[in-house]
């Protein structure tokens, strides 16, 4: 049940100065391509897109000054939905982003089954719903809609504990970066609704 | 910056075994109230809407034992959104939910400026956006569409610093409680659909 999610939690996003397109073997920068196109598309008013807080089960806490609380004892908690969610165009927008240094395919042991599930109520719910996947040591980044991957976690496509390479880029998309928004995932979100694979 | 939100972190839903639908002066029943309905309507497949965790600064972890993490000190840190959020019938839902021992007028003091901006942001994006307002004396409880909020909140309707019950009783809708869900919230969500008063 505790886990500790990735160990990135204590770098802040000022760190990160250089918003480079390549992102290739520096880990945290996955995320802080997204949030940084996230945040472009909140400041221009395209979509409303935010990163959930991780979720920490609190244990103790102290007050050494008032009206300040001090957590002196908590646990990360497993997330039971995606990291992110929002609206765009009046859709809802939910997505889950994932890395690996695999070259060939990529692991389904970087999701759970809590995550799944979610995504399946979402789409019943007629969200758009979808993952984001780097392949870190190429250094490339596919959106892939979660159904395919909700298939591939429950068997139907194949036994394996892996989405090959080559099935992600013959029914995902490949994301190119460019410097604004860092990772234009959107557009391909357009191409979704516009495509009529979206329903409302 | 560092606020502690409501004291009220510690109590597992678990802890609420009596799910009464009178849950006046009962402070956190409200928000157990919106949790429970949020459940069932998961479980009847009928929406996807979930409470964002918290937003928690850690600043210090300790690994007492393997793979496990132990956080000593972290802050509470304030939320830039609205606490509620998630998908039905294909729409994006945004809301808050507040309680106030005050009887004749709702105080804006309990929304803060970064909220007001996010619901005006989730409006622009044609997501259904509101407030449950809960008049904990009376055990009354609204649902008051964001606009009235933002419109009190920029001091377009008045210059005071609450709303009057009158005006939510006249401009919002109140949530008689049944057994399940606890809170009917969607009913006037679909009131709201039905009525063109959500666009897409």
């Amino acid at each position: 049940m505790i886990q500790y999610p990735n160990g990135k939690k204590l770098i802040s996003s000022s760190l990160r100065t250089k918003a480079s397109t390549n992102f290739a073997n520096r880990g945290m920068d996955f995320e802080g391509a997204i949030n940084d196109s996230n945040a472009y598309y909140l400041s221009r008013k395209i979509a409303v897109i935010h990163k959930k807080p991780t979720p920490i089960q609190v244990v103790k806490v102290e007050y050494p000054k008032r009206s300040m609380a001090k957590i002196t004892e908590a646990y990360y908690r497993q997330a039971s939905t995606t990291d992110y969610s929002g609206v765009y165009r009046g859709f809802y927008i939910d997505f889950e982003a994932k890395e690996t240094k695999q070259k060939k395919s990529f692991p389904l042991k970087n999701f759970h089954q809590h995550q799944i599930e979610h995504m399946k109520a979402v789409l019943e719910q007629k969200g758009i719903c979808f993952v984001l996947l780097y392949f870190a040591t190429d250094n490339r980044c596919f959106l892939l809609e979660a159904v395919h991957l909700i298939s591939f976690f429950n068997g139907q496509i194949s036994e394996r504990k892996s989405i090959p390479l080559s099935y992600i880029e013959e029914f995902g998309f490949q994301i190119q970066p460019q410097l604004k928004p860092r990772l234009p995932f959107l557009a391909i979100i357009d191409q979704l609704i516009e495509g009529g694979k979206a329903y409302r």
